[in-house]
């Protein structure tokens, strides 16, 4: 078998066998196929696409280039839930704790946050000492005990993706659904989990900007996981606005205690129920109708709260900011942003608004940047909202001062008004199965 | 400028401009732009194509990313020829005399033989003696004096062209038109002369199969030829037979000098005559027709014959070879192909015939193989000639007897019997101006 042929075969259209795929997976993991070859290959994929039995041969083999983490030493049924990535979505922070308090068990791998996106694993670390890197025994411990734990990711998952993707990144060939799918669902295969829950975010503070798009993406992903073995769903939600009002690490941990207590019915209460109800579907096997009673319920009866608490103090972090949120370190700085027009907010570019608030210091431009846990944006008004001259638009926070005026320039920036009101999207705008 | 966003570009199918081309060739050839990025470019050019302006971008570019070959120190109009390649093409030896004998100037760079194809240095080298490494001042001399002279290719000619050629060969991206046009045009500018005629080979034993792939080539090198200001013209002509009958190097030149000496009116001669004509014509500004009529004294007045043995001789060369080519060493062995069939050669498969005289020695399979001057193979019958069981249909040489099997049956696959009368191809198709 030779590269040249796989790529002289892909780029007339032709499908690849499962072999010819494995030998381009395995040969490029381990240096024998070169980068140049790989980056034609991609871009003939780009070109000529993937069908189906391609794509989760792709997906297999990339997930079996390195370690396939092995959760069978929890007790119950593991569920996962993967975000595309959104701003202000700190979703996980509400679903694992729900997802606990009603018999699931989530063992989950996040990751940090880069660009204009936050990651999970920077919202945690605002809350001290807690420990994202937990041993493999200590991971699946807490899990058993607790129902769930939140670490970063450990060892050699996916190598092929890492390197794969890094070489997309710097040839053109991202913006390519059976590479997307097939890098998500690798990641995702190898964390382990028996049912995935995919959150295919779309809008302007997304990676696909429209419903067909994430749509298309969904399908081949779901389609991928079930091919695996694995139950999985995927929901199209709404990022055309911020998911919720805040954005920034410990701003965001704030308000995912503040849904858990019941004080906020929102988008990102919206979102959040949707994820936990098709989440306990696939654990319970029952409809996502009953499972959306329990869990309502865990939200009321501070059950879903207490397991973040729980959580939270079992990776070492103060259990006590858990439950008085006003523990949490201020910002030195704040800065209001004040309206100008009367009328409606008719758009807001998420992207746009997340790259104000890595310029607070919420998040990174580059992957060594600090972070500065505190720093971020409150959202006062947000897509529909009716608005006057002179009202709050959103609060800064910052350590930085000299940040605000940039921020407020890119945040004013990302805003559109109308004399008519705007009908928002659905938060959730569907479900793929 | 970045290369990411010129991959993005022309993988959405956008033009790029004159800058962004000049980027990316400058960038490359210095080694600023990866590999894997170029490759990637090359495959999103094969799949949305280039446009006439990009090609001549293009071209310009890798031509002027080395030497220049100045020929200013020649007086006259000089005329280059360049074949896409084919099997048994010996007209460099026949056509540069010719149109020396004319008035025109010839200073010619050629190559070696790789694979099926030979190459003119390789055939001129089979005379004792010549010398194919003449410096700078020895080459414009020569053709001073004698209107021609054939070097091996000298100097960092279209080092782009040398490191972008060499990446697509191993990235399936070879077969598009406008990289192979502004491939080879870009080292026919670079090599100086005033007007180009291109010999573009068509069918079995060429590199584009069809009339009508060979055409668009033809078009698109005319148009870039004379958008950079050289006076270019290209002929089609047929590569479903390899030219003449003769294959391997000195068996070659001593057809090439049969032709020369009037005694060989087939389809060699004809595109000898077609391609000698069209480049006087442009020496001349003449017609075609007349410079035809030049031509054919210049063969038969013996003025043609006695340039080659001029430049032989000028290039250290035994001239008495020319005169007799009985002087040239024979192959110690030879190998009578016998027909089995009664009826019409239908086909013959002019690849597979030049692959049998490599294994004869008379070519490389790889870059470093040394060749076998008087290997080869005469054929005795073409496509269209009628054949009877017990008939030589071709006489095979070489010095490694054990190699005389493999050929035969190389040789014997190569071609196809019918029991009607198959038409021919015209050896010349047509002309592109």
């Amino acid at each position: 078998m030779r590269i040249y042929d796989i790529i002289q075969k892909k780029k007339q259209g032709e499908a690849l066998t499962k072999e010819e795929i494995e030998f381009f997976v395995d040969g490029f993991t381990s240096g024998n196929i070169h980068d140049y070859q790989a980056s034609a290959l991609m871009m003939a994929i780009w070109f000529n696409g993937m069908t189906d039995e391609e794509i989760t041969d792709l997906t297999l083999a990339m997930a079996h280039s390195g370690d396939m983490i092995d959760l069978s030493g929890i007790d119950g049924f593991t569920v996962d839930k993967h975000s595309t990535g959104g701003v202000g979505d700190k979703t996980t922070l509400i679903v694992a704790p729900i997802v606990a308090a009603c018999g699931g068990k989530v063992a989950k791998m996040s990751g940090r946050g880069l660009g204009h996106t936050g990651g999970t694993i920077d919202k945690l670390e605002s809350i001290l000492g807690f420990d994202t890197a937990l041993s493999k025994e200590d991971f699946v411990k807490t899990v058993n005990e607790h129902g769930l734990c939140v670490v970063g990711q450990t060892g050699n998952l996916a190598p092929a993706d890492k390197k794969l993707y890094a070489l997309r990144d710097v040839t053109a060939t991202v913006d390519s659904i059976p590479l997307i799918a097939s890098s998500i669902m690798s990641k995702k295969l190898a964390a382990g989990s028996q049912g995935i829950v995919l959150d295919v975010k779309t809008g302007s503070g997304a990676f696909m900007k429209t419903v067909e798009a994430s749509s298309e993406l969904a399908q081949k992903m779901v389609s991928i996981g079930n091919s695996a073995g694995r139950k999985t769903v995927a929901l199209i939600t709404d990022m055309d606005v911020p998911l919720g009002n805040a954005i920034g690490n410990s701003l965001e941990v704030i308000e995912a205690i503040n849904v858990l207590n019941g004080n906020q019915k929102d988008d990102l209460f919206e979102v959040s129920v949707a994820l936990a109800s098709n989440m306990l579907s696939l654990v319970h096997s029952k409809s996502v109708e009953e499972c959306e009673k329990m869990t309502l319920e865990a939200v009321g009866n501070g059950s879903a709260l207490q397991k973040l608490k729980a959580m939270v103090t079992a990776q070492g972090g103060n259990g006590e900011w858990i439950e008085t949120p006003d523990l949490f370190p201020k910002a030195e700085h704040s800065f209001e942003i004040i309206c100008e027009n009367d009328g409606f907010i008719s758009f807001m570019d998420a992207q746009k608004i997340g790259t104000a608030s890595v310029v607070l210091g919420a998040g990174r431009e580059s992957k060594d940047d600090e972070i500065d846990f505190s720093a971020g944006i409150l959202l006062r008004k947000k897509t529909g909202d009716k608005v006057q001259k002179g009202d709050i638009l959103a609060t800064l926070y910052s350590n930085k001062k000299d940040s605000f005026s940039s921020a407020e320039k890119l945040l004013k920036g990302a805003l559109e008004f109308s004399s008519d009101y705007t009908k928002t999207n659905n938060a959730v705008i569907k479900v793929i199965k």
